[in-house]
């Protein structure tokens, strides 16, 4: 099993400090990780943390168990916690590039993304809204990434994402609730090993619309969708009233929930398990998932960051390395 | 303890073998409760459930140790599960009303109502849109009445209900959030004893709109209504992104959740506990609660539908009731 490849975010942010604590909870019974960062700066925040820099990521996993290895990016300033610095956004940009080569080329098994500061790297001519838009840049991935939250106790896929709650409800369409089951359909298929997934669509509006009284989008979108879907052989169901899908009884009849926006994906997964959600995205060529948190400047250095969805993130994304590996 | 008033909701729905399941489970340490129902159809429902009909409250609290008291109220039609019969309409209006009038005259301390379908309801002249404006009517209530709805593990005031989430948008008004959040402060207080009730008040868009990347709702319309209640000197807070307001954590700080629209409240609340959610009415001068769920027409006289939303609703009632006798 080759390594995975950490990215390092943000160096203003919390994800170094994650980074030291996940190698500290996983260096015993891995898996093994890379982290694609500046030695020294890490060095600079944990002495304790044995830093090891490494020229492979074969030479990584030789170095594990006894030292975090690290594939050595300069940062040309010293990264101050809580306040980015546009001096240091090449070196950024050049840790996601890396990780997402050494996936392509077949030397790491996935990459974990520490989050970044988009604001941050624009100055340095970052072109992408985002990690996903520059990966599936990086990686040639054609057709439609799609962003999937997990957890032990809930996988959703929400279909509009970054837009308003009121944009959101405009910018949803059949084609796109289409793909979205799709994608994960097929993801759930090949990389989660779910021979035959059951997929829940949520409805949009409260009670799935009441048959009308509540909104029609379930009627003149949703349903579409579904019954498109049903053509294409795919086993998914609803529109559900989104209030009562994410119930224990009721996650037990799907696999992952299909959301009309943000919020409905993200209110039950957070309340369900705040810590523990890893982001994965779905339609690249490479696998990479991403802690659900951002930098967090306000705690950044402070040593009080939870490492717990950076180490969800490196398990899910090493379980899914393994399934393309023997796929 | 005057006993708590127990309407007969629609008697083609589950109202009935609830309300004999919640007598077995809470007879022996209460909180006493009388139906007001037909016992003859009470008795068809569950033959092994002793049935007292009493002439008043007081006999029905004498009673209930050993039989579920009930004061009568005559069905036209033999109720047929699942089959909603306009025969009955006034029957059932009438078991809203006598219980509204014990409350008033203090012979009962709350009541709560079983599910009614509206529908059924209309064609006997029924004219409100649901109980809650119907016993707002009955009991000359002023001001404005309030949903909330409470768990052990959460408090939520959904501010827009029954409406599509797009028009649940365009009814937000600064207004009706801070009537929302000075009538919860007031309940909390007089009703939950409560000494300074904490009210976190949700963001209507993903992050709270990001300062205004995803949505100025936040800084138009909630943010006015969090500086007026903060000048009316009630400990109020947010905006909140809502996908991380509902974790264990964030919901050690606050009493009750104001949220936007209805899923935002209910997905959180329902995910987290299905079935012993309770549906509160503040605003009234009665106590008012009513389980979380529906008729279940599609379950009604099967036996299985679980009765502890309902236990829960008595529990509450009673709990509410005890305070405003104390008070």
């Amino acid at each position: 099993m080759k390594p995975l490849a950490l990215t390092m975010g943000d160096p203003a942010g919390i994800g170094g400090e994650l980074t030291l604590r996940a190698w500290q909870a996983l260096h015993r019974e891995g898996p093994c990780f890379v982290s694609l960062d500046d030695p020294r700066r890490l060095a600079a925040l944990d002495g304790d943390v044995p830093i090891r820099t490494v020229a492979s990521a074969d030479a990584a996993s030789a170095a594990f168990a006894e030292a975090l290895p690290v594939l050595p990016i300069s940062l040309p300033a010293a990264p101050k916690p809580g306040h980015p610095d546009a001096a240091n956004a090449t070196a950024v940009i050049r840790s996601i590039e890396c990780a997402a080569a050494l996936c392509l080329s077949g030397k790491a098994s996935g990459m974990v993304t520490n989050p970044i500061n988009k604001a941050a790297l624009y100055s340095a001519g970052f072109a992408y809204p985002g990690h996903t838009e520059f990966l599936a840049a990086l990686t040639g991935a054609t057709g439609r990434q799609i962003m999937m939250l997990a957890s032990p106790e809930l996988r959703v896929v929400p279909v509009t994402v970054h837009a308003s709650l009121r944009n959101s409800i405009a910018m949803l369409t059949t084609e796109a609730i289409v793909a979205a089951v799709q994608t994960t359909a097929e993801a759930l298929r090949r990389e989660f090993a779910i021979a035959r997934p059951r997929l829940a669509v949520a409805g949009l509006n409260p009670h799935a619309g009441e048959q009308g009284a509540l909104g029609n989008e379930e009627s003149t979108i949703i349903g579409p969708a579904i019954a498109v879907l049903r053509e294409c052989g795919i086993d998914v169901s609803g529109p559900w009233p989104p209030d009562t899908m994410f119930t224990t009884r009721a996650r037990s009849g799907y696999d992952a929930a299909i959301c009309m926006y943000h919020d409905q994906a993200l209110i039950p997964l957070k309340t369900l398990d705040m810590d523990r959600g890893v982001n994965v995205t779905l339609g690249l060529p490479i696998v990479r998932t991403s802690p659900d948190h951002g930098t967090a400047y306000d705690i950044a250095g402070k040593g009080v960051a939870d490492p717990a969805s950076l180490i969800a993130a490196i398990q899910l994304a090493a379980e899914l390395g393994k399934r393309r590996a023997n796929a």
